[in-house]
């Protein structure tokens, strides 16, 4: 079907440079489009495919549009220009409603009629499910758990008991949300399992991504505000606090009762020791381990770039001698009368 | 229903300061908790909510005991207590019986007629499920496996062919028990596939995190004895031996055929290089790489704790230059007659 | 059953020193074996089991073959030839044909009539399954999927839409193929989800390891070359593209984008950036952080081995303060007339 660049513009909220009547009926790279296609350049590590794209329309900032060899849609912002736009040619698999006859609904469940729960899904006792909410298939949604409007749960997610999600929130394959958190009490060397007796609360507008797990709390409520966007494989334990809007990149362990303000980035790989506050708009860079309480606005690091495996070796063996190369430097100062 | 503060006191062995007649129906934190409610003091930093907290009970240590602004269950070590009395408290939900009627079951089973099999699980042949297990739903178990009594599989649980658990083993929803270990020979250049032929073996009380994965042996099998407790995200190579009462934090790997030792505490993000040992009573911190064998008991780290990034950044530059610092320093202390 | 040594060292392809006659019907290791079975020594950290082995074959190199007490199959790579000689000798369950009742399978699918689809196995519309392809139990493939001949789904392996998989591919449990990519753009302090609309593409002989997850491309497609093998917990996120006979080691992230070449070796707990590209034949040891490219072939680390703590804690710091040590380092030099 497509639309003109025309509509797209005004849609999208981006100057349009070039013939309004062009129709765009896909997406693409600028190295990849070609006619009829639309793409965007905002990454500038991409600029130098922009010269010989052969998209028919190109998204961009301001100071690139020069360059375009074709259409171009001026945007301050072309990435959410470009992402408004994709939503609009490509728009998702539609809806479906109902329930495939091989669920499985427990009792006193109020389910909208809206909604679609995939084959093999198995929903507990009273749990209630938003209008428009998809269930692809093979999930699992535990007694006393709501989740709100228009959420997606992709095949084989398990929700626990207990669990409250708010409205248009997505998950992905093989999440869980609300398994027990990492209780343990020792008693003479042995480990007594604690009750974990909290829940999970689940904002607006999150998404989760594939196998992450988040553990439900141990008493008071593990709890992820709205537009809280986590990529997958990642570990949130019981009890954390994770603030409004923060995006966490993949491979990230969070532990118990740590607590994250809101607008952060945490990187790739990136451990967040427990019991700790990180404030509003902190950056952590990939690999980074967290151990102390970080209050203001900045950018934390401590994920060690690799070098040649030789060069590495030598320098690592002096690290682990570094406090007695320290106490050598202060010994020749001394001698020396240099003040410390 | 609730119990008397008296009950609590006998049951969970500690020692009553207050009336033994008031009822609990309820445990929560000291900043959450209202009339009604035993709260605990455990770890010191939440000392500061005692003063102020609404609990009609408190678990805690001698030395708080006079802090507690209401009665009091002393114990030198609360968080036990706490455990014993949240366990009462608040009893687990009743356990199931039968097996739902989508459960797809295999030829010459031994399923224990108190064991539960829920919705959509799916029984390979000659399988055992012992007394009481329950089966939450979505399960895979492998032909020739076993699972003891007492045990609880959550959601989405796979057990692959031919592993072995024991009595009381808790499994979070998405873990993989029996998966190929990852065994590749290298033939001029391309990667040949080892068979993986051994087994898993789990003791008894193991607690095994959501989706964590344990692998099968090469030949021998991969074990991990009783009492030991992994949370979620977890890597357990092929062959790796894990003692008895051993802790393992999130999103730890191990690599293969590592042995563990008893009564070991490995932090969060932990990495263990495989062909190693490491003895009894040793505690690895968080985002640590254990790359040699570790004999004795002991607290071992290498996980970098984070600084400011440009601070970082200075600190690297120079690290990558550390062993050439190194150097300089051996010079200067050479010219000046300093013993190196 | 089982083979005698004559056959076994003909089909691969090794030098027989002992009775061609003898019947072997098992594999064991060097310390477990018994009669009737035949075990290897690959790893010199294992040749201290070898003089006491009751195996009654050993395959080995040729310079071992002087201290085996028994017969001995004579390779120059023992490792290829054992992986053999266990596939041979203990073959793989039999392979099973059509579908369980309980699957539930699309519109205008083309399921080859040797293809095995498991109980509550979910399969969309217009998915294809090639010939002798398992697919254990509970696994879901999204519409317009392929899968090819000789593949191996193990139990709840989530492939998503739009997913193209090679021929002989091995999934375990738990992997998913497809999910979205973690791409947001910021508009105002907040996320918007940007549509991923590429796919992913598996090539030939391809393993990937339990509750490993792969992200569909933004755009272009997610790609895996033939012979990539990955372990469990691994992240890949969109538009990763990973050369041909690459293996990688469990609880490895990478960033979106990233290319990484052929024949590379990533160690266990490695991340690597997005938009960087790492050449052919490199290897990356354990939990090293590529953060950026690698053109040549080579050895690159930057992962942190153990120290007892104290030690570690001295050493470590002294880092925090590298970068003045250094300033000293320099200042002392300058006074001292040194060259810098």
């Amino acid at each position: 079907m497509g639309l003109t660049l025309g509509e797209l513009a005004d849609r999208i909220g981006g100057e349009l440079q070039g013939d309004p009547g062009c129709v765009i009926t896909g997406v693409a790279t600028l190295q990849h489009a070609g006619p009829g296609s639309i793409s965007f350049l905002a990454n500038t590590s991409y600029r130098k495919y922009l010269p010989q794209t052969a998209a028919s329309a190109v998204i961009t900032r301001p100071e690139f549009a020069a360059e375009c060899p074709t259409a171009t849609i001026v945007s301050t912002n072309p990435y959410v220009a470009y992402a408004r736009a994709a939503a609009l040619i490509v728009p998702p698999a539609p809806l479906r409603q109902g329930r495939d006859p091989s669920a499985s609904i427990g009792k006193d469940c109020c389910i909208d009629a809206s909604a679609w729960i995939g084959p093999n899904c198995i929903i507990g006792d009273n749990v209630h499910i938003g209008a428009g909410t998809q269930l692809a298939g093979g999930c699992f949604i535990g007694r006393d758990s709501r989740v709100g409007n228009g959420g997606y749960l992709h095949a084989n997610v398990v929700i626990c008991d207990g669990v409250r999600i708010g409205e248009r929130v997505i998950i992905h394959p093989g999440a869980v949300i609300g398994s027990d958190g990492f209780g343990l009490a020792n008693e003479n060397g042995q480990w007594l399992k604690v009750p974990q007796l909290g829940g999970v609360r689940i904002g607006n507008d999150v998404e989760i991504g594939a196998n992450t797990s988040i553990d439900r709390g141990a008493l008071d409520d593990t709890v992820l505000e709205d537009g809280v966007k986590l990529d997958n494989q990642i570990q949130v334990a019981h009890n954390v606090h994770i603030g409004a809007h923060t995006a966490i990149a993949g491979c990230v362990g969070i532990s118990g009762s740590a607590r994250i303000g809101r607008h952060c980035m945490i990187g790739g790989g990136a451990g967040i020791v427990g019991h700790l506050e990180i404030g509003d708009h902190v950056t952590v860079t990939g690999m980074t381990m967290v151990t102390r309480s970080i209050t203001g606005p900045g950018v934390y690091s401590s994920g060690v770039p690799a070098q040649e495996n030789s060069e590495w070796n030598r320098n690592y063996a002096r690290f682990r001698k570094l406090d007695q190369l320290a106490r050598r430097l202060q010994a020749l100062e001394r001698r020396l009368g240099a003040k410390d």
